[in-house]
């Protein structure tokens, strides 16, 4: 902590322990080493403490003190980001919410819940559907992320189709600011015109501006049912077709996922699946659900759809029958990230664009691949226009300023923007993405960012180095 | 234009004539007056003089040239706000965007719709229905408020609780910021964790950050039936719990409109309506819509909200026969505030409060309008917990500093917060509810929205004094 020369390290711990108690502190190797990395490839900072507050109060006071003495705090969640928003790469304070992991309460009248930030997303998904109500964002990542994660990046998911993001649901937050105040940043309402969306300017500001404390999330009543299907494609470009098409004819599904065969090919060798026939003249495939209170409603839907997709040249539909067909082919679908990873795909980028530019997009991508001496993975929530593709390149190993990499990725980006899209729908800038958002952003809009960044935070101690610099 | 002692008004109406035109600049009495004033009663400032761009462009030169001499200006869409945020209560320049009325593509692949702020809310709604397409956010003003002020505002309407206000609607903005750079906000996309929201920051915060001078809204496909129905109820508080009921029992309607007996006597003089049956052991009635792809499905849901009605001592459910009843219906819900008006009632408040607390609030009301000496009366968007109150008060005339007035506000909005509520859903805080911002936000909330507007806006010249003062 070399920003607060004026006490020692372990003058500063003893403060620390002070607020949070003695077992909550944390300097040996390997509590700091277990803190130096997230899911994004590569990276490994470690930090100078890492402290596990369980209070507002405790967080308050311990960046009051670090305000005071300018010392760098990173907050972190459960640490799956793929963007590297939760590394502490200038030291200091590796603030952890794991045991911010209480729901302080489901409003079953009003259809919201109040959850601390350690809480695990499915965790939290679950305790709401044993009531009957329903939290929809649900990241690839719910076994294991925080509620608290999902709120810094805006996650997604699958539903988000249907049933929109993260920021769709936060009503209210409790933050604790820099400077150590705690505010509440709205009211636990479904409209609000009172003041500057301060709520909104939360979320999805990964942790730059102020540490969430507690979380007020609408819900809504869970759908009774769901149907499910596959639908295999001779062409990439027609399966992205395809998907706006079936928007514009009226349907809104409640997912739309597409996984290129590539990826489809990976993720079988990793999970033993029946359900899905993989063979070598098809290009991609499109999983589609619809949900409702309605079965015979669904059931028309569904066949509908299937019917309007024949004219995108699809296979053979594959309706999943059961819930333990529909668990399998989610299973499948959820690891395809994992599985291409291990695969040697690398940097899992996040790449959106309005829903009918996907095919340019998919066609611009493999193009791009070609140009630059990738292997190129495409999959992801179509139905949002939010592609995830992953590259590869033997011998070649990711880092932050790899030169085989950045030409390539500015093109990628290039071709995003130019397609009326941006960098990254649901994993956030960070420290991966940083280098080019002025492809996405012009210079005044990096200046109001930077102009937030400072009110909140005046000495600019909270994750700072993230999403952009303060130069 | 006092603020700018450098250059005299002749000088000053020649530069913003070089600009826009010579047609385009007015400093007449008549003019000036036609835009002293809004919807928000009593409320008469006159603007030095009136501006009407074509052209973000010359939106741009006129900030600049603002900017540099410190002139406030006053962004102005239709006039019809309710809190009176487009009054030029400083003088100086008010810019009138009713020229900014072109709707520039409707986008049918991507179900997107980009247009200029002064198109009237109907005619967007209307021309985006023509390509079977769905914009749902509509203020009781749809038919002559522009889609700009409902930015300004976030508004919100009937629809609302299925679909959500305008907020959930933007996807991305071009604004003209008050130093006169132009710059678009975000992308063309429904996912976006890229950056602050800066697109989220703009929707709501009343013209005073920047002004919006291309709009990109999402669209949605429109459902093909509607079905309507009115609710009878023997009590208020009755007709508020059963609000709550319908939303836990899983329903969604499309509307979930209340309002109060008083109110719909006065309305009933303004409108002949034969489909309302007034009768005197009446308290208040509920407007329920569902709306969808599937007759069959709407016409069971119907049918089961109004058996779960039966438990909250309804009367007689009048279902809407046909488009023309329908009409009837709405004619009469969308014409209750300036029927109560003319009645006397003044000062539309906006309170919001989660729904379930909505027969508190709705006792509470009426409780503090006894103990203040008021009639009250109230309607609303019930299904949002959003209560549209009027109070009215013999011999008085409601004025911001009234001294009967002020108490009994400050008492009906404590109560609002003290129900986890706030004091504008849809309206915006403006001029009128400004001296009440320090009921629902602490000083360190006041204190990062006044950070947050010098970003933006270092002279303070834009919309300057509306929502909070910048002390």
């Amino acid at each position: 902590m070399q920003a607060a020369a004026e006490l020692n390290a372990v003058q500063f711990t003893d403060l620390f322990k002070n607020i949070v108690g003695e077992t909550y502190v944390f300097a040996d190797a390997e509590s700091l080493n277990n803190y130096a990395h997230d899911e994004t490839e590569n990276l490994h900072f470690i930090p100078d403490i890492v402290i596990k507050p369980r209070t507002t109060k405790e967080i308050s006071q311990i960046m009051a003190l670090c305000n005071k003495h300018k010392i760098p705090v990173t907050p972190r969640g459960a640490g799956t980001g793929l963007s590297g928003g939760a590394l502490p790469q200038l030291g200091g304070v590796l603030l952890s919410m794991e045991r911010m992991n209480s729901i302080i309460e489901i409003d079953e009248r009003n259809l919201q819940v109040t959850t601390e930030p350690g809480v695990i997303t499915e965790v939290l998904q679950n305790a709401v559907k044993e009531k009957g109500l329903f939290y929809p964002p649900d990241p690839s990542s719910r076994g294991s992320c925080f509620i608290g994660g999902n709120i810094a990046e805006n996650s997604g998911g699958p539903k988000a189709v249907k049933y929109g993001v993260v920021k769709d649901y936060v009503l209210n937050l409790e933050i604790v600011l820099p400077t150590g105040e705690i505010m509440w940043t709205g009211a636990n309402v479904l409209k609000n015109s009172t003041g500057y969306n301060l709520t909104q300017l939360i979320v999805g500001s990964e942790g730059t501006l102020a540490i969430v404390t507690k979380i007020v999330l609408k819900l809504l009543p869970h759908p009774k049912y769901d149907l499910l299907m596959l639908v295999p494609f001779n062409n990439l470009a027609n399966a992205g077709a395809a998907v706006s098409a079936i928007f514009r004819a009226g349907f809104t599904p409640s997912a739309m996922e597409l996984v290129e065969i590539n990826a489809l090919k990976i993720v079988s060798k990793f999970v033993d699946s029946a359900v899905v026939p993989v063979t070598d003249e098809m290009e991609a495939h499109l999983i589609i659900e619809v949900d409702g209170n309605h079965m015979e409603t669904l059931m028309a839907e569904m066949e509908a759809i299937a019917e309007l997709l024949v004219q995108f040249e699809c296979g053979d539909v594959f309706f999943a029958d059961d819930a333990q067909q529909k668990a399998e082919l989610w299973k499948l679908r959820r690891r395809v990230a994992e599985a291409v990873k291990i695969d040697g795909y690398t940097i899992e980028e996040d790449t959106v664009v309005p829903r009918a530019e996907l095919p340019a997009l998919i066609t611009g991508v493999k193009t791009l691949g070609k140009q630059y001496g990738f292997d190129v993975v495409c999959y992801g929530h179509a139905g949002d226009g939010n592609l995830h593709i992953r590259i590869k390149k033997p011998g070649s190993i990711y880092s932050l300023n790899n030169p085989d990499v950045i030409p390539a990725l500015q093109a990628l980006f290039k071709l995003v923007k130019s397609l009326g899209g941006t960098i990254s729908g649901e994993h956030g800038i960070g420290l991966i993405q940083k280098p080019y958002m002025d492809i996405v952003f012009d210079e005044a809009g990096l200046q109001l960012m930077r102009g937030i960044k400072k009110v909140f935070d005046p000495n600019n101690i909270l994750n700072s180095g993230k999403i952009f610099d303060m130069v």
